[in-house]
Protein backbone atom coordinates (compact mmCIF):
# COMPACT_ATOMS: atom_id res chain seq x y z
CA UNK A 1 0.00 0.00 0.00
CA UNK A 2 1.46 3.61 -0.84
CA UNK A 3 1.52 5.62 1.76
CA UNK A 4 1.14 8.75 -0.44
CA UNK A 5 -1.83 9.87 -2.29
CA UNK A 6 -1.63 9.70 -5.89
CA UNK A 7 -4.77 10.67 -8.52
CA UNK A 8 -5.43 10.53 -11.87
CA UNK A 9 -7.71 12.78 -13.53
CA UNK A 10 -10.13 11.32 -16.02
CA UNK A 11 -9.11 10.95 -19.20
CA UNK A 12 -10.61 10.49 -22.63
CA UNK A 13 -9.06 10.08 -25.74
CA UNK A 14 -10.56 8.75 -29.30
CA UNK A 15 -10.68 5.55 -31.19
CA UNK A 16 -10.75 4.73 -35.19
CA UNK A 17 -14.54 4.69 -34.78
CA UNK A 18 -15.95 7.95 -34.81
CA UNK A 19 -18.54 9.03 -31.54
CA UNK A 20 -16.30 6.00 -29.63
CA UNK A 21 -14.44 6.55 -26.60
CA UNK A 22 -11.65 5.45 -24.80
CA UNK A 23 -11.94 6.59 -20.79
CA UNK A 24 -9.97 6.67 -17.97
CA UNK A 25 -11.61 7.22 -14.57
CA UNK A 26 -10.04 9.02 -12.41
CA UNK A 27 -8.63 7.42 -8.97
CA UNK A 28 -7.22 8.52 -6.15
CA UNK A 29 -5.26 6.13 -3.69
CA UNK A 30 -4.48 6.85 -0.06
CA UNK A 31 -3.62 5.11 3.09
CA UNK A 32 -7.16 4.46 3.87
CA UNK A 33 -7.62 2.71 0.25
CA UNK A 34 -8.36 3.39 -3.35
CA UNK A 35 -11.28 5.18 -4.75
CA UNK A 36 -12.06 5.09 -8.25
CA UNK A 37 -15.15 7.45 -9.17
CA UNK A 38 -17.13 9.54 -12.32
CA UNK A 39 -19.66 12.01 -12.53
CA UNK A 40 -22.77 11.48 -15.22
CA UNK A 41 -23.00 14.40 -17.91
CA UNK A 42 -19.38 15.38 -16.81
CA UNK A 43 -17.29 12.51 -17.50
CA UNK A 44 -19.72 10.15 -18.44
CA UNK A 45 -22.05 11.65 -21.40
CA UNK A 46 -25.06 10.43 -20.58
CA UNK A 47 -27.19 9.45 -17.02
CA UNK A 48 -28.42 5.66 -17.04
CA UNK A 49 -31.43 4.48 -16.41
CA UNK A 50 -29.87 0.87 -16.16
CA UNK A 51 -26.44 -0.86 -15.23
CA UNK A 52 -25.87 -4.52 -15.43
CA UNK A 53 -22.55 -6.01 -14.40
CA UNK A 54 -20.91 -9.50 -16.69
CA UNK A 55 -19.06 -11.99 -14.65
CA UNK A 56 -17.94 -14.93 -14.79
CA UNK A 57 -17.92 -15.31 -18.87
CA UNK A 58 -16.55 -18.94 -19.89
CA UNK A 59 -13.48 -18.27 -22.03
CA UNK A 60 -14.37 -18.52 -25.34
CA UNK A 61 -17.61 -17.10 -25.30
CA UNK A 62 -18.48 -13.81 -27.28
CA UNK A 63 -21.10 -11.20 -25.95
CA UNK A 64 -23.01 -8.33 -26.81
CA UNK A 65 -22.92 -8.68 -31.01
CA UNK A 66 -25.77 -6.28 -31.36
CA UNK A 67 -25.99 -2.57 -31.85
CA UNK A 68 -28.71 -0.52 -30.19
CA UNK A 69 -31.20 2.45 -31.94
CA UNK A 70 -31.02 5.17 -29.12
CA UNK A 71 -29.58 3.34 -25.94
CA UNK A 72 -25.83 5.26 -24.79
CA UNK A 73 -23.65 2.71 -22.86
CA UNK A 74 -20.64 3.26 -20.97
CA UNK A 75 -18.63 -0.43 -20.73
CA UNK A 76 -16.33 -0.48 -17.38
CA UNK A 77 -13.73 -3.00 -16.65
CA UNK A 78 -14.09 -3.95 -13.18
CA UNK A 79 -11.31 -6.60 -12.73
CA UNK A 80 -9.25 -8.69 -14.65
CA UNK A 81 -9.40 -8.08 -18.77
CA UNK A 82 -11.38 -8.38 -21.83
CA UNK A 83 -11.56 -6.80 -25.25
CA UNK A 84 -14.40 -4.65 -26.54
CA UNK A 85 -14.67 -4.55 -30.36
CA UNK A 86 -16.96 -2.33 -32.47
CA UNK A 87 -17.74 -0.88 -35.84
CA UNK A 88 -20.06 1.57 -37.40
CA UNK A 89 -20.15 -0.24 -40.32
CA UNK A 90 -17.27 0.97 -42.06
CA UNK A 91 -13.98 1.43 -39.78
CA UNK A 92 -13.94 -0.92 -36.57
CA UNK A 93 -11.75 -0.48 -33.62
CA UNK A 94 -11.12 -2.88 -30.74
CA UNK A 95 -9.79 -2.36 -27.53
CA UNK A 96 -8.21 -4.46 -24.58
CA UNK A 97 -9.74 -3.74 -21.01
CA UNK A 98 -7.01 -4.95 -18.63
CA UNK A 99 -6.64 -2.79 -16.00
CA UNK A 100 -9.67 -1.39 -13.39
CA UNK A 101 -10.75 1.69 -14.32
CA UNK A 102 -10.63 1.44 -18.12
CA UNK A 103 -13.55 2.25 -19.89
CA UNK A 104 -15.55 2.35 -23.42
CA UNK A 105 -18.08 4.80 -24.33
CA UNK A 106 -20.07 3.52 -27.45
CA UNK A 107 -23.35 5.92 -28.62
CA UNK A 108 -26.10 3.90 -30.49
CA UNK A 109 -25.53 2.92 -33.73
CA UNK A 110 -22.48 1.25 -33.33
CA UNK A 111 -22.39 -2.64 -33.63
CA UNK A 112 -20.43 -3.61 -30.34
CA UNK A 113 -19.36 -7.51 -28.83
CA UNK A 114 -17.00 -8.19 -26.33
CA UNK A 115 -14.29 -11.62 -25.96
CA UNK A 116 -11.27 -12.91 -24.18
CA UNK A 117 -13.14 -12.65 -21.03
CA UNK A 118 -10.46 -13.45 -18.57
CA UNK A 119 -11.53 -16.10 -15.77
CA UNK A 120 -11.47 -13.19 -12.96
CA UNK A 121 -12.87 -10.52 -15.32
CA UNK A 122 -15.70 -8.01 -14.55
CA UNK A 123 -17.82 -5.76 -16.71
CA UNK A 124 -19.99 -3.01 -15.44
CA UNK A 125 -22.16 -1.09 -18.16
CA UNK A 126 -24.36 1.92 -17.71
CA UNK A 127 -27.13 2.20 -20.38
CA UNK A 128 -29.02 5.56 -20.82
CA UNK A 129 -32.25 3.35 -21.03
CA UNK A 130 -34.73 0.83 -19.53
CA UNK A 131 -34.01 -2.58 -21.25
CA UNK A 132 -36.21 -2.70 -24.77
CA UNK A 133 -35.84 -5.10 -27.04
CA UNK A 134 -37.16 -2.88 -29.87
CA UNK A 135 -33.85 -1.11 -29.26
CA UNK A 136 -31.56 -4.00 -30.03
CA UNK A 137 -30.17 -4.98 -33.66
CA UNK A 138 -28.77 -8.33 -33.25
CA UNK A 139 -27.90 -9.23 -36.76
CA UNK A 140 -25.09 -7.68 -38.63
CA UNK A 141 -26.99 -7.64 -41.99
CA UNK A 142 -30.06 -5.92 -40.38
CA UNK A 143 -28.02 -3.63 -38.95
CA UNK A 144 -25.63 -2.68 -42.41
CA UNK A 145 -29.77 -2.41 -44.01
CA UNK A 146 -30.24 0.30 -40.64
CA UNK A 147 -27.18 2.17 -41.03
CA UNK A 148 -28.08 2.86 -44.97
CA UNK A 149 -31.16 3.99 -44.23
CA UNK A 150 -29.97 6.26 -41.01
CA UNK A 151 -27.13 7.86 -43.60
CA UNK A 152 -28.89 7.67 -47.11
CA UNK A 153 -26.43 9.00 -49.78
CA UNK B 1 -20.60 -23.57 -14.75
CA UNK B 2 -24.60 -24.49 -14.42
CA UNK B 3 -26.14 -25.32 -18.12
CA UNK B 4 -29.49 -24.10 -17.49
CA UNK B 5 -30.42 -20.60 -17.02
CA UNK B 6 -30.76 -19.22 -13.51
CA UNK B 7 -32.61 -15.89 -12.54
CA UNK B 8 -33.28 -14.29 -9.09
CA UNK B 9 -35.67 -11.21 -8.75
CA UNK B 10 -34.70 -7.54 -7.30
CA UNK B 11 -35.91 -8.05 -3.77
CA UNK B 12 -35.72 -5.18 -1.10
CA UNK B 13 -36.13 -5.28 2.53
CA UNK B 14 -36.40 -3.14 5.29
CA UNK B 15 -33.89 -2.61 8.14
CA UNK B 16 -34.06 -1.68 12.03
CA UNK B 17 -33.47 1.92 10.98
CA UNK B 18 -36.53 4.15 9.02
CA UNK B 19 -35.71 4.44 5.33
CA UNK B 20 -32.75 2.21 4.57
CA UNK B 21 -33.06 -0.78 3.30
CA UNK B 22 -31.47 -3.83 2.20
CA UNK B 23 -31.33 -4.91 -1.35
CA UNK B 24 -30.22 -7.92 -3.78
CA UNK B 25 -30.10 -7.33 -7.63
CA UNK B 26 -31.48 -9.15 -9.80
CA UNK B 27 -28.88 -11.89 -11.50
CA UNK B 28 -29.47 -14.24 -14.52
CA UNK B 29 -26.90 -17.13 -14.99
CA UNK B 30 -27.01 -19.22 -18.04
CA UNK B 31 -24.25 -21.10 -20.33
CA UNK B 32 -22.79 -17.38 -21.53
CA UNK B 33 -22.06 -16.12 -18.26
CA UNK B 34 -23.96 -13.99 -15.20
CA UNK B 35 -25.39 -10.90 -15.58
CA UNK B 36 -26.58 -8.86 -12.22
CA UNK B 37 -29.26 -5.97 -13.19
CA UNK B 38 -30.81 -2.81 -11.88
CA UNK B 39 -32.87 -0.26 -13.08
CA UNK B 40 -32.88 3.27 -11.50
CA UNK B 41 -36.03 4.49 -9.84
CA UNK B 42 -37.54 1.05 -10.68
CA UNK B 43 -34.85 -0.87 -8.25
CA UNK B 44 -32.99 1.83 -6.81
CA UNK B 45 -35.00 5.06 -5.17
CA UNK B 46 -33.38 7.55 -7.23
CA UNK B 47 -30.93 8.58 -10.45
CA UNK B 48 -27.26 8.82 -10.01
CA UNK B 49 -25.45 11.62 -10.95
CA UNK B 50 -22.29 10.33 -9.95
CA UNK B 51 -20.32 6.74 -8.62
CA UNK B 52 -17.79 5.68 -6.99
CA UNK B 53 -15.59 2.59 -6.49
CA UNK B 54 -13.97 2.11 -3.22
CA UNK B 55 -11.72 -1.23 -3.39
CA UNK B 56 -8.08 -1.60 -1.45
CA UNK B 57 -8.99 -0.73 1.89
CA UNK B 58 -6.14 -2.15 4.64
CA UNK B 59 -8.36 -4.02 7.20
CA UNK B 60 -8.90 -2.26 10.30
CA UNK B 61 -9.67 1.14 8.52
CA UNK B 62 -13.14 2.53 8.54
CA UNK B 63 -14.82 5.00 5.65
CA UNK B 64 -17.71 7.02 5.58
CA UNK B 65 -18.12 8.09 8.89
CA UNK B 66 -20.18 10.87 7.52
CA UNK B 67 -24.01 11.60 7.20
CA UNK B 68 -25.43 13.40 3.86
CA UNK B 69 -27.94 16.17 4.20
CA UNK B 70 -29.65 16.12 0.77
CA UNK B 71 -28.14 13.04 -1.07
CA UNK B 72 -29.20 9.43 -1.47
CA UNK B 73 -26.71 6.55 -1.92
CA UNK B 74 -26.93 2.96 -2.93
CA UNK B 75 -23.72 0.83 -2.12
CA UNK B 76 -23.23 -2.19 -3.66
CA UNK B 77 -20.75 -5.21 -2.68
CA UNK B 78 -19.16 -6.06 -5.93
CA UNK B 79 -16.62 -8.77 -4.40
CA UNK B 80 -15.32 -9.66 -0.77
CA UNK B 81 -16.99 -9.11 1.96
CA UNK B 82 -17.66 -5.59 4.18
CA UNK B 83 -19.95 -4.50 6.81
CA UNK B 84 -21.98 -0.98 6.61
CA UNK B 85 -23.39 0.66 9.89
CA UNK B 86 -25.95 2.81 9.64
CA UNK B 87 -27.94 5.10 12.40
CA UNK B 88 -30.84 7.99 12.38
CA UNK B 89 -29.15 9.10 15.58
CA UNK B 90 -31.67 6.84 17.51
CA UNK B 91 -32.12 3.93 16.46
CA UNK B 92 -28.99 1.81 14.69
CA UNK B 93 -28.23 -0.79 12.27
CA UNK B 94 -25.75 -2.91 10.86
CA UNK B 95 -25.52 -5.18 7.63
CA UNK B 96 -22.66 -7.53 6.23
CA UNK B 97 -22.49 -7.66 2.72
CA UNK B 98 -20.54 -10.85 1.79
CA UNK B 99 -22.16 -11.36 -1.37
CA UNK B 100 -21.95 -9.82 -4.84
CA UNK B 101 -25.26 -7.76 -5.46
CA UNK B 102 -26.20 -7.21 -1.53
CA UNK B 103 -26.49 -3.43 -1.53
CA UNK B 104 -27.92 -1.01 1.01
CA UNK B 105 -29.90 2.01 -0.04
CA UNK B 106 -29.01 4.86 2.72
CA UNK B 107 -31.53 8.10 2.07
CA UNK B 108 -30.16 11.55 3.40
CA UNK B 109 -29.52 12.32 6.70
CA UNK B 110 -28.22 8.68 7.89
CA UNK B 111 -24.60 8.33 9.44
CA UNK B 112 -22.90 5.66 7.71
CA UNK B 113 -19.55 4.44 8.01
CA UNK B 114 -18.05 1.04 6.75
CA UNK B 115 -15.54 -1.38 8.22
CA UNK B 116 -14.20 -4.72 8.14
CA UNK B 117 -13.20 -4.81 4.34
CA UNK B 118 -11.77 -8.49 3.24
CA UNK B 119 -8.91 -7.86 0.63
CA UNK B 120 -10.50 -8.35 -2.03
CA UNK B 121 -13.79 -6.28 -1.32
CA UNK B 122 -14.91 -3.95 -3.75
CA UNK B 123 -18.01 -1.44 -2.89
CA UNK B 124 -19.94 0.32 -5.56
CA UNK B 125 -21.77 3.55 -4.45
CA UNK B 126 -23.88 5.32 -6.99
CA UNK B 127 -24.77 8.84 -5.20
CA UNK B 128 -27.65 11.51 -6.27
CA UNK B 129 -25.79 14.24 -6.53
CA UNK B 130 -22.26 15.63 -7.66
CA UNK B 131 -19.93 15.63 -4.82
CA UNK B 132 -20.27 18.64 -2.80
CA UNK B 133 -18.19 19.46 0.69
CA UNK B 134 -21.11 21.33 2.03
CA UNK B 135 -24.07 18.52 1.42
CA UNK B 136 -21.66 16.43 4.19
CA UNK B 137 -21.89 16.60 8.02
CA UNK B 138 -18.51 14.70 9.17
CA UNK B 139 -18.78 14.56 13.15
CA UNK B 140 -21.22 12.81 15.15
CA UNK B 141 -21.95 15.46 17.66
CA UNK B 142 -23.02 17.86 14.90
CA UNK B 143 -25.17 15.17 13.00
CA UNK B 144 -26.87 14.47 16.40
CA UNK B 145 -27.45 18.36 16.28
CA UNK B 146 -28.58 19.11 12.69
CA UNK B 147 -31.12 16.16 13.35
CA UNK B 148 -32.56 17.97 16.19
CA UNK B 149 -32.96 20.40 14.15
CA UNK B 150 -34.70 18.40 11.28
CA UNK B 151 -37.09 16.97 13.42
CA UNK B 152 -38.18 19.34 16.32
CA UNK B 153 -40.92 17.76 18.72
Amino acid sequence: MRRFSHATRHVVRSTRVPGVQLHHLAKVQDPRGGLCAGEFLRDIPFVPKRFFLVFEVPNGKIRGEHAHKKCHQFLVCMSGALTVSFSDGEKTGSVKLKRFGQAVYVPPGIWCSQKNYTRDAMLFVFASDYYDPKDYIREYKAYLKWKARMSPL
